[in-house]
């Protein structure tokens, strides 16, 4: 008799948006500034589509008709990221796998690792780590994950723990704290990895926001990463392919545990369970390579960053606390003292009719602040612009006073 | 200190379609007459084409950009998917998902089941379902599968176990068999579920190919299938979608066990693990429901099967036994006494150039047996015709007597 998996009774009911959702139910999308939002805001680059397009055409003749392709991804796009990406890495093709975006490879990456395992995770952080190492019955009531410690310098700079972990996730820039890791914070976490021989699965899904010359865009610029650190990225958010999907995954032949090697066991992991990417939508992603598209997408990504840069500064003219917001396009507001980030949430809708995301969503560090995103439309913008430049004007608590 | 999963070691080493490759490499491709191909070899029909393009290009509007799309998939496609293929079998849009195809869903979903468990194989089988369990730590030395002893009638109609199983891996048709189950022969697995409380994965990614009006083309056909079964589907064989990746999963909310819903469990995996389908893929698979373009793919799937039938009735006058190749792509081929599948793969690549992938490589009752393939181009048919009219007329072993 089959039972099914109860490990699932462990995942914690997660009603972040569905409440948000039901909150704004009673207002018209039009009135409200949505500064909730995750997803892409810009539509998908001309080119790119004519490259989806073109390959799909392809397709439909029986000379240059696609089938299954190769299960971690055509040789044509690995080049492209290779010379792109990490040009002076000295990686080979065989250490990048293509894939359907981050989530559905860095969620079961931990099924090479052997269990039980001591996993590290930062708080708050994206849910989806959490919850994917739930199912899989390496997290549950006897075997809690350890939250990194806040430095002293700011609250969402995880600081190095003092005990010994297996599994690490770390997300630079991070969402939803849009802070990002610099050379000297990254390199203490990659000398820990190689002291306690741990591995780092790196989520860089918002690398391409990064402009601070202190800060890595990859992880392996930080000296002998690439024996402790798997790396994922992804085309979502630096080529507004959230709904096209594709991303890919670094892992180096270089990590080497009990006589087995990471990168053979990912490789035959992908060969058994995966048939490959969509084959248009891997000729899209190389698109992006394209040195006249690579200057579109870089305006497209400085106009999000605009956006999110004129957001925090309003925010300190207002006089409140904030994070991130600089190199990614997420922006973490401490409340107003006397606010959970709930209570800040419907002071916002109701005053203002400005919409966040409370930060308690993310894990229990999160109480206290909010999720402002600078992924919006420019007309989203244009209005939360007038709104902002109101409430310097006037205040915060003006209307309600 | 992180160990890697040395359940990896449990993988067999699976050379089959490398050592394929090693051995046609002397000849040049155009010599070859090749029955070796598993994936598809029409191209796709212009108007699903044309409904992927219009979908990209609607992505490039500030109007019209999709971005993540419903984790489970597009209320567009369910509704397209109940209303073609389950018409009268009352499932509701919660109980599809969409997704990349079989294989991605299949290798993970005995995670939903409590482990240990005892699984049941078909032999031979697609060689994933054994090697996920593998990885998964499912399949060890200490807990072996079951594979199914073959029935009296026939070596690969899989007769139904004493012992109590927990999850069963139907395919039918069957890959690398080609043969499909009838009506009683689907029943009395359905009803052996039931009774044991087992669950079945049903592989349906041949379904297409069945006109036998006894052979089901849905395991749901069966009274109370969906109180111990989960079915998968995929346009790869159906509209030709190997390349362009779209498939589906039916898990009726009817399957409860241990105060546990599976479709709930399903839907919670998809969410955490999955952040959905390509939409211009879904917009494509929705255009093959397109009542024109059904009878187009029908034609495509009937010459496909033309193709299958003309080399079965070859292979019988040549007086060897053959199995499936009616209601599947796929022909199992008994190989005369005396030869094991990779002598008779040899004899037919050197005396006859023809290519056929050896039965032994799916499974230890593939032994004796190769396959061969009716998904070829109409160029590779028409030399394969002329070859073995040639056969017809002068044997098989004319050129080396």
């Amino acid at each position: 008799m089959a039972n099914l998996n109860s490990s699932f009774s462990n995942l914690k009911q997660r009603y972040l948006f569905a409440l948000i959702a039901e909150k704004t139910s009673a207002y018209s999308k039009n009135e409200l500034i949505n500064l909730g939002i995750g997803d892409i805001a810009r539509p998908l680059l001309s080119p790119i589509a004519d490259a989806v397009s073109h390959a799909v055409y392809e397709m439909t003749c029986v000379d240059t008709l696609k089938g299954y392709g190769p299960e971690t991804g055509y040789s044509f796009l690995k080049k492209a990221i290779l010379e792109n990406e990490y040009e002076k890495l000295n990686f080979q093709e065989h250490e990048i796998f293509i894939s359907e975006g981050i989530n559905p490879e860095i969620t079961v990456f931990h099924e090479l690792i052997s269990s039980p395992l001591k996993v590290g995770l930062q708080d708050p952080c994206y849910p989806a780590y959490h919850d994917s190492l739930v199912i899989g019955g390496l997290i549950n009531p006897k075997n809690k994950p350890s939250y990194f410690n806040s430095s002293e310098l700011s609250p969402f700079f995880p600081s190095i723990p003092k005990e010994k972990l297996d599994l690490i996730y770390l997300c630079s820039p991070n969402n939803p704290t849009g802070v990002a890791l610099n050379r000297t914070e990254l390199k203490a976490w990659v000398d820990y990895a190689l002291e306690n021989e741990s591995i780092i699965l790196y989520d860089g899904a918002y690398e391409s926001f990064i402009r601070s010359p202190d800060v890595p865009k990859s992880i392996y610029e930080i000296e002998n990463a690439k024996y402790c650190a798997v790396e994922f990225r992804s085309f979502s958010k630096s080529a507004g392919f959230t709904g096209l999907r594709c991303g890919y995954v670094v892992c180096p032949d270089t990590i080497e545990k009990n006589n087995l090697n990471l990168n053979q066991l990912w490789t035959k992991y992908k060969t058994i369970r995966s048939n490959g990417v969509s084959y248009p939508v891997q000729k899209g992603a190389e698109k992006t390579f394209d040195p006249e598209v690579k200057k579109l997408l870089k305006n497209q990504i400085d106009s999000y960053l605009d956006q999110t840069k004129f957001l925090k500064q309003a925010l300190s003219e207002l006089g409140l606390a904030t994070f991130g917001g600089i190199d990614a396009p997420f922006i973490f507001l401490k409340t107003p003292e006397g606010y959970t980030s709930w209570e800040f949430f419907d002071f916002l809708l109701q005053e203002h009719k400005i919409v966040v995301v409370p930060g308690s969503g993310f894990g229990q560090n999160g109480e206290g602040y909010v999720r402002l995103s600078g992924l919006i439309t420019e007309s989203t913008f244009t209005r939360a612009k007038m709104k902002f430049e109101q409430l310097v004007k006037c205040g915060l608590y003006e209307t309600h006073r």
